[in-house]
C-alpha cells in the first residue's frame, strides 16, 4: 500500500523546516519527500492548503479516563481521586474500560495524536482497541501495592498477564510498558522487581514522580529523601524511564534525571488544573533532559487535544518565569513530536525519508490559521486538534477529510453515555 | 423574522442552569424558552445534540491585528511592539485595516463570539466590517499623543470624526467607546478631556491599565503613584470605564476599582505569551469587581477563540495560586458571557425570556464533549472555537451549521494573504 500526498506544506526533518513538498509513503515508512513526485500510488491525498506535521506523541494520558470527563472539576487533587475518581474507578468492568478506550482513541485520531503512552487498568482491553483503532499505543498496567505484600505479587502478576496479552497480539504498532503507579503508593520491593523485569523483558518503564507538594513531604518522611533521589539509590531510574509530571524537581533531582537519561513527561493543562505546580521546564531542558509532553487524563484535563496542550506549556512557562522568550513554538512542538518518539524509542516524530508514516495533517484555510506567517506558531500558539484532517499511523490512514475510518464514532459516543449512567 | 431552535440542550437564565429545552426567537429578542414549544417560525434549527449557549463576550481585542499573527512570537513586549508590530502598524492604510477586521470579524463568528470590545485605528472602516459581518461591536480610537499637545488635539480630533462616522452608520449593534491608549502613552490632559467627551456623548471608556511591571515602574517614576490612583485622583474612573489587564494591581487599586464600579477585561493569553504577569482574580472578584474575559489581538494571543481563553483563565488561577477551587468553571463562563454584556450596558450575555438572541450553538457530538457529563465544565475545560456550529446576534444568523452566511470566507483569506505580502 502506498499513499501520496501531494502539494501541501510539509515540516520537515529534525529540525522542522517548512517546505513545500510532496510526501510518499509506502507500506509504513516515508520513502521520498520532495517538490512534484511524479509516482503513482493507491491513495492520493491532495493537501493543498493543508499543513503535513508529524503525528504527536502523548506522553502521558489515562485515555480511558474520558468516562470521566467534566465529573469533577475545580477540586483539590485528593477529592478529586479519592471521593470522585476512585470511587467510579472501583466500578470499572474491562468492558467499561474497553468503552473508555474506545473514546479515548477516537478523540486521539481526531486530533492528530499519532502515539500515546497509557497507564490504566485491563490494558488488554485497551489493546484491543489500539489495535481495531490504527493508533500506536504503549500500554502499562498502573500498579498500586500500598506497601502490602500480597498485593506487590498480585500487581506483579497482573503486569505480567498483561504484558503476555498484549504480546499475543503480535502488533508492531503495541507495545507493553511497565507502569508502577508512583513512589508514593509503591513499595520498594514493587520498585525493585518491576525495574529487573524491564530489564530482563525489554520494556520501558513509566512512573508519576514528584507531581504534587503533598507527595514530596510523604516521600521525604518516609524516606528522608526526595522521590528521585529515592529512585536513584535503588537503581530505579535509566534511559528506559519516562517519568510523568516531575513538577516539584531541585536542581539535584534534575541532575540525576540528567545523568541518567530519564525523560520525563510533561502535562501542563493537568498541573495547572489540579493547582499541582509549574514543573522547571528551563532547568531540565538546561540539564539536557528530554522533556515530551502529555495530556495526562481527561477527567483532568479534559481532553486529549495535544495542540492546546502545547499552548498551555509554552504560555504557562513565559509566564511562570515573567519571560517571553521561554518555551518558544519550536521547543513546545519539538517535546510535542520528536522528543516523545524518541522517549518510547520509536524512529517517528518527524518527516522525512526512513522514519515511519504518522503524519497530522492539518487544515490551514480557516480564518485562525491565516494570514500564513508562521506554520509552527500557528500550530503551538492559534490551532487545535478539530483543525486535523486527516491522520496517518503506520502508512494507514485512520481519518481522511475529517471522517474516521477505522472506529464506528456513532457507536462509541452512545456507548460512552450508557457506560457513564451505569457507573453513577 | 423568527427563529425557532429546537431539541437543544440550553444554558438557561443568569444562573446558567442546564435545562432540555427550545429558544423562540422574534425579531432580536428571545421571546420564550420551555419544553417543546408548538409555534411554527420563519426558521427552524434543530439542536438535537447541540448546547445552546450565550454568545461569548469578548471585552479586549484589537481585532485587525489577526493580519500579524505569528509574525513576531516568543519575545519581549518591547521588542515585540517596536521591531515588529509598530513598523508593521505605520504601513498600515484604511483598506489593510478593513481587511484584517474582516480576518477577525469571521474569526469570531466561527467562534460564537457575538460581541466584541475592540481599540484600533480607522475604526470606521472596522465599523463597516461590523455592519456587514451582523457582529456587534464595541469601536474605540486608541489614541496615544506621548504628552504632544499638538498631537492631544489630532487624536481628539480623529476621535470624534470616527464617532461621527460610526454613529452615521445608525447601527444599534455598533457603538463608539472612546478609547485613549494607556496612562503611559497618554497625557493627562488628553485622559481628562476624554473623561469631559465620554460623559457629555454617554459613551464608554476603554483604557489599557497595570498591563506591564514596566508600565508601573514608568508611572510612578512620573507620577508618584499607581496607574490606577493616578486615574482616580483625576477623576477618570466609573462604572462606563473598561480597563483591559490590570495584572498588577495592589490591593489599593483593586479597593479603588470596586469603589467606581470598574470593569476588568481579563487577557489571560496575552499576560501568559507576552509574559505580562498574572492578574489578581480572587483579589479583584472578592472585592466585588465587574471581570470579563477578551482575547487581546491576535499578534499575542494567537486567536480570538473565547472557548480556549476561558480555559485557560481556569487553568492558569488554579496553578498560580496552588489552588484548584478559584477560577471554576462557571465563574470563568459568567466572565465570558454576562459579565461582558454586563461591562457594555448590553442585554446581552444569557438566554431568557427578553434579552438580546445573541447565541452560539455548540456541537457536542463530538469525542471530546462526551460523556455529557457537565456541559459548563465541557465547554470551559475541553471545547474550543470549532465547536461552534451556529452563530446568531441581534436575531440573525450570522453562521448556519458551520457556513458563513454573512461574509465572502473564500475573498477574506486570500485578501488577507495578499495584505500581509505587502505589509513585510
Amino acid at each position: 500500500m502506498s499513499i501520496l500526498i501531494r502539494n501541501g506544506t510539509v515540516i520537515y526533518g529534525e529540525n522542522f523546516d517548512v517546505v513545500k513538498a510532496d510526501v510518499l509513503i509506502e507500506g509504513n515508512r516515508i520513502v521520498e519527500v520532495k517538490r512534484r513526485i511524479n509516482e503513482g500510488a493507491d491513495v492520493v491525498i491532495d493537501a493543498a492548503g493543508r499543513v503535513v506535521s508529524p503525528g504527536f506523541v502523548n506522553l502521558h494520558t489515562h485515555s480511558p479516563m474520558g468516562l470521566f470527563r467534566g465529573l469533577a472539576d475545580d477540586l483539590p487533587l485528593m477529592d478529586w481521586l479519592q471521593k470522585h475518581i476512585w470511587p467510579r474507578e472501583a466500578k470499572l468492568t474491562p468492558e467499561y474500560i474497553k468503552v473508555g478506550a474506545y473514546l479515548g482513541a477516537l478523540e486521539m485520531i481526531r486530533s492528530g495524536t499519532t502515539t500515546f503512552l497509557d497507564m490504566y487498568f485491563h490494558m488488554d482491553k485497551v489493546a484491543e482497541v489500539v489495535l481495531e483503532s490504527g493508533l500506536r499505543g504503549y500500554l502499562s498496567y498502573g500498579m498500586i501495592d500500598l506497601g502490602d505484600p500480597d498485593k506487590t505479587e498480585r500487581e506483579l502478576r497482573e503486569a505480567l498477564r498483561e504484558m503476555k496479552a498484549i504480546e499475543g497480539l503480535n502488533s508492531e504498532r503495541i507495545s507493553f510498558v511497565f507502569g508502577p503507579h508512583a513512589p508514593y503508593t509503591c513499595s520498594i520491593a514493587l520498585l525493585k522487581e518491576v525495574r529487573r523485569l524491564a530489564a530482563e523483558h525489554s520494556k520501558l518503564i513509566t512512573i508519576h514522580v514528584s507531581e504534587t507538594m503533598a507527595e514530596i513531604g510523604q516521600i521525604t518522611e518516609r524516606y528522608g529523601k526526595s522521590p528521585v533521589v529515592l529512585l536513584d539509590e535503588i537503581g530505579f531510574l535509566g534511559s528506559d524511564v519516562i517519568i510523568a509530571h516531575g513538577v516539584w524537581l531541585d536542581s539535584r533531582d534534575v541532575q540525576i534525571l540528567a545523568r541518567n537519561g530519564v525523560t520525563v513527561a510533561h502535562n501542563p493543562a493537568s498541573n495547572m488544573k489540579l493547582a499541582s505546580g509549574v514543573m522547571p521546564l528551563q532547568k531540565l531542558l538546561n540539564a539536557g533532559v528530554n522533556v515530551g509532553l502529555g495530556t495526562d487524563g481527561s477527567a483532568s484535563n479534559n481532553n486529549l487535544d495535544m495542540l492546546e496542550e502545547m499552548k498551555l506549556a509554552a504560555l504557562l512557562h513565559k509566564v511562570h518565569n515573567l519571560d517571553p522568550t521561554v518555551a518558544d513554538a519550536r521547543t513546545v512542538f519539538r517535546m510535542a513530536t520528536l522528543n516523545g518518539a524518541k522517549a518510547l524509542r520509536l524512529n517517528a516524530g518527524v518527516i522525512k525519508e526512513g522514519y515511519l508514516a504518522d503524519i497530522a495533517v492539518i487544515n490551514f484555510n480557516k480564518p485562525h490559521l491565516r494570514p500564513v506567517n508562521n506554520v509552527i506558531s500557528h500550530i503551538v500558539y492559534s490551532a487545535n486538534g478539530n483543525d486535523v484532517e486527516t491522520t496517518i499511523v503506520n502508512g494507514k490512514i485512520l481519518m481522511l477529510d475529517g471522517e474516521v475510518l477505522t472506529l464506528n464514532e456513532e457507536k462509541i459516543l452512545s456507548e460512552a453515555e450508557k457506560t457513564i449512567e451505569r457507573l453513577s
